[in-house]
């Protein structure tokens, strides 16, 4: 007897469409102050309450007068105005400021620049009532261009025919004519009022508080942000903070989604978990739709287990999709809420979530997201894309669209795809993948070479300072990160541990900037020149040392074995843990062993490879294993003993062009600075009176 | 006595490198919980608790057992195991689901598919302790493929041989063996306690809390928010809901400062606006100073005004830049603040931000976000930029960059840019605009054809969904957008007012979607289709009605002059505006003068002209003039009072395919539908009857 994992598996494209579809959008709105109102979605059209500017206003620091007064002036002709009003004189004027509002008789601005104190030495004839020429450059003529104007003389010092600066002269003169409702700033140039400033469905942004509240508007009427409800399902749930025992799992997912969907204008509301029992999970479920308008519940996401939470909502309305094809998140499902009318639950929708956190991710941002736009009738916010090239063949089953992480590095020109582990529940490829690619359902991979769109993750400014190390992992990489990025924040290592010998191949076919070595020689007894001159022939390269570090046995807390050398690894009972081939430290096993003359059969676990010195200490503090070959610091880090075998040389390999480049500089300043070196040496089991020399 | 306007005018390039250099990081830090570090920036590197997972678990529902004692199973061979441990049984086993922890004893899983119930027809040789083959893709097998083994017969019914379905039996049979550790999640899969999560400098984002809460970590180290202290200037502002008499500003830029500075991660503080007054300014800066990270200071953007600023910042400090080579944000300025040790002031660095809001908003984006970003020792945030091209030369002042509002519309495959007007103080040009093109200061503008990058103000999606309308503007326009929104999120409208003629000229050239339209053939006495006909000869249009309009005499509330036809207009006394040469109203206004024998030089202000019905109206509304020709609308909204003149056809001219297209036919839907008739049925001066019909 079989069992049908998914009852109504659907493309992500479909899915996506019947969720929004059965969603339909939200109807209600609520009014916000308009400085309350960042981020949110308006609900209908924002209308301008005053008209921008709403009073003629003086679009220069200058005199208001009136145009038709200055008509006939000219250099040869000053003419002489007096302060006051139409009222008290036969020309007046007014000093105005940029901004103030022009007298109500007035109908033109003369700028500070252009106005003389003093009386005029002649008077203009009388004004012809056609319009004058008037300079248009008014605006950005050399302040010092009337300087000079020395033909007249005054008996009066104050009154020197000079620009007025700052100066409060009543009587005053001008050489030149205005057009009318020059240098004015009439009512309603940008905006006038009754017109509308915002459509519905957009997006609240600074610019549109400045312009709102310019045009007099105060409260702006918004949709309410759509609530979510998340519910985690499952017994084994413990909260952060609680100790987590085996078999324990801390609840993240409904923090994570929570957060998802504050970024993208909800409202979430996080539910105590319920535990896998029908009766009390439809329960929980049925409050949930009641008061959200949209529930996340998180299932476990083995068959089983999702089962269960697609039974659990079945009542409740129609399961649209159970089983999407998309890599991860298979094992989505969705729900079209049921019913109409007073007694109708207010969430229109439901989305089975799965419990892997990259699925839950990855879901959220295929589905969720749309789905909250959709919700309040606006447009999701792009996500910026990259052109990267894929260097090696990036498989991918058919019939499933997949989402790839990738780290992303700028190597000589070229952006670079570095593909990252594809397990579900890896959250933490999500915090270094720099992207997505996204690989169609009816394609089988990306082939080697190609051009791909890449989803950013984190901004590309951050993405172009990554220098990307592969080859042999130390932890002093970490250390190394960490003070590069106090030093020069635009900066970041990308590492990938590959082992020495991958990492010099993949300097020379161009993949990284940077390759940490530590290969031994077995007939020098040098530790990487050799190899890297054998395999990087030709490629100009810079080698600086990192540290001098040991190597030797990780072994439990109080070596309960009593392990003191590599002979020992062939004792009775003795489980060993190897690195992969190409690894310094299986190069510097295999020359110990063949050294010593002990054979590779005779060791149990020889076989058994790992990536990291991390992953080796892991196996040998979980009990997998006795014992297994790496750093002091990584026995350390683990709080197990460590039994010293030998020192070596921990050297980076730099590109030469690299080397050159500031992202190079800065971070060989970084190595040889006082702050890394002090950083390792809490470390155990490095040196560092070599760190930074060249070889 | 000239005046110098800037004394210190520097490229923005290099005004914002001095204000970073200045600037410095912020060095403190603070724990916040991790559920509450969203979009907050790490100041540390956040390092894992506890290993992920931090137990082995089953990665399948199944059974837990030791691999050893599979060895020898197969299909021929198949073998018993009952629940229990090895101290209970020789061959134990115990149920998972996915997700437990694996029994200390066990180092394997078998999925439930593979299980069978009821005792093996046949026992195994005892194990060979070599390593059995296993089918690795166990994972995806069909779990129908077992479903058919009957070739052996059981008794008893309950125990047939079938795949264990939520079964609980006490005794099963495997037929095929298991490796070590499979299925089963290793402690430190993804990552290993004491590891780095997360670098400094990072912006937390909802997979870095799921990854720090997975990984034990409760609260993380951040940056605190950088406090931007935000000072407006002038004796003439007034608060938002004050009311708005001539000469009197509101007050907005000191909001939309805040509004960014909220949405790049800072905490603004806005601080009542000082008048004018220097000693006040001085004591105001002061306590500002000390008490914010950041010092923006709104100027007004004169000279005189800036200068005052400038004088007022001077004595805290070095002033950096006073004058920047930006278009618009000329006037803003850069203090570095002195004074190091106890007494120093907290902040390092003070912005003066002219009063003009465009220039305020363009000096926030290209000094303020990077400043935050800087103190924060992080990356700003991508600008999502678009290539389109440049239909007609944009011209640009060499020396200073430009930054130049456009809308863009994608017509015919084409992204294509529309200026918008340059004015700094037209803040709803921003809310208008899809984005910016940046013309560097070596570069006299962009030549027509030439494409460019757009920086982005909103959404591409929202940018895509554009209809570009030009031709002539009708208050129903608005109506019609907002309709379209309320039916069809993701479509909006762009309307450029530029006349009927220029329109159709516009759509011929693939410039626009619609072209809008009301010229009247004085030959024929027949709306637009001559027009047309003559003008897009050979190029497929859809022509369908939108409304019948009234035009007719805007004039003052009562009609205080009395005017009653066009031969009013040559009235003495009357002040007249006219439309621009090519607007349909102009067309209209020319063949009744011509008709009615009247001579344009007897209108005062026929030669003065407005691109829109609206400014029409403003310009009546606010006593510029007397009278003007338009319809009926746009009087009513500002008030005023109407005199009917003749009605015409105001119609829309669909590009063929644009009509055939999905927004193309959502806009005639909603043209033909019932809620775009009704709404415009509430305003005045218009009929119905032929709306959505084709001509």
């Amino acid at each position: 007897m079989g069992r049908q994992r998914y009852l109504n598996k659907q493309p992500l494209e479909i899915a996506r469409a019947s969720l929004l579809r059965a969603a339909g959008r939200l109807t209600t709105s609520e009014l916000v102050p308009v400085e309350e109102a960042l981020g949110r979605v308006t609900a209908e059209s924002a209308i301008a309450k005053n008209s921008v500017p709403h009073y003629h206003g003086a679009a220069m620091d200058g005199i208001a007068l009136r145009a038709e007064d200055t008509f006939g002036a000219s250099e040869g002709h000053p003419m002489t105005f007096q302060s006051g009003t139409p009222d008290s004189q036969e020309r007046p004027f007014s000093y105005v400021d940029t901004g103030n509002a022009l007298p109500p008789w007035a109908n033109a601005v003369v700028m500070i620049e252009r106005v003389f104190t003093g009386d005029a030495p002649e008077r203009s004839p009388s004004s012809s009532g056609s319009l004058p020429a008037v300079s248009a450059d008014d605006g950005c003529c050399d302040p010092g261009e009337s300087a000079g104007h020395a033909g007249h003389s005054h008996a009066d010092a104050a009154f020197a025919s000079e620009p007025v600066e700052g100066s409060s002269a009543q009587t005053i003169h001008l050489r030149g004519a205005s057009a009318p409702w020059q240098h004015v700033r009439l009512v309603g140039e940008d905006v006038v009022a009754s017109e509308p400033l915002l459509p519905r469905g957009h997006h609240v942004r600074p610019y549109d508080v400045g312009a709102l509240l310019a045009a007099g508007v105060h409260e702006v009427a918004v949709r309410p942000r759509p609530v979510v409800a998340i519910l985690p399902t499952g017994g084994e749930l413990i909260q952060p903070g609680d100790e987590p025992r085996p078999g324990r799992v801390i609840e993240f997912n409904s923090r994570m989604i929570a957060s998802f969907v504050r970024e993208w204008g909800g409202a979430p509301r996080r539910l105590e978990p319920v535990r896998d029992d029908l009766p009390e999970m439809r329960v929980r479920i049925k409050a949930a739709l009641a008061e959200a308008d949209v529930l996340c519940i998180i299932a476990g996401s083995s068959a089983g287990q999702h089962d269960f939470t697609v039974e659990a909502l079945s009542g409740f309305g129609e399961i649209l999709a159970h089983g999407i094809d998309v890599m991860p998140g298979k094992p989505a499902s969705i729900m079209a809420v049921a019913g109409e009318g007073g007694g109708a639950p207010r969430a229109s929708v439901a989305i089975g979530v799965p419990g892997y956190p990259v699925s839950a991710a990855v879901i959220c941002r295929e589905l969720l997201e749309p789905l909250l736009a959709h919700l309040l009738g606006a447009c999701a916010p792009d996500r910026p894309r990259v052109k990267a090239v894929v260097p090696r063949k990036l498989p991918s089953r058919l019939g499933q669209e997949e989402f790839v992480r990738v780290t992303l590095g700028q190597v000589a020109d070229r952006l670079i795809v570095s593909p990252l582990g594809r397990g579900a529940g890896a959250i933490t490829t999500m915090v270094k993948a720099d992207g997505f690619v996204r690989v169609p359902p009816l394609v089988e991979g990306v082939n080697a070479g190609e051009e791909v769109d890449v989803e950013l993750l984190r901004p590309l400014e951050d993405v172009l300072g990554t220098i990307v190390v592969t080859g042999s992992h130390d932890l002093t990489l970490g250390v190394l990160e960490d003070v590069l990025k106090a030093e020069f924040p635009r900066y970041k290592l990308a590492t990938s541990p590959v082992g020495s010998l991958s990492g010099l191949l993949a300097l020379g076919r161009n993949e990284a900037h940077v390759a940490a070595t530590h290969l031994l020689d077995p007939e020098t007894g040098v530790y990487n020149l050799p190899d890297i001159e054998r395999l990087l022939e030709g490629v100009p390269v810079v080698i600086v040392n990192l540290v001098v570090r040991e190597q030797g046995l990780i072994v439990a807390p109080g070596n309960p074995l009593g392990l003191t050398c590599v002979k020992d690894l062939t004792g009775d009972g003795v489980r060993f843990v190897n690195r992969q081939s190409g690894a310094g430290t299986r190069v510097l096993l295999d020359y110990l062993l063949e050294r010593d003359d002990i054979d590779p059969d005779s060791i149990v676990g020889y076989e058994r490879e790992e990536f990291t010195h991390m992953s080796v200490a892991v196996a040998v503090g979980s009990g997998l294993v006795d014992v297994g070959l790496g750093v002091q610091s990584a026995a350390v880090a683990l709080g197990l003993d460590f039994v010293p075998i030998d020192r070596e040389d921990y050297d980076l390999v730099l590109r030469a062009d690299f080397a050159e480049s500031e992202a190079g500089r800065a971070l060989l300043s970084v190595i040889r600075g006082e702050a890394f070196r002090a950083a390792v040496e809490k470390l155990s089991g490095y040196e560092t009176s070599r760190t930074g020399q060249k070889k």
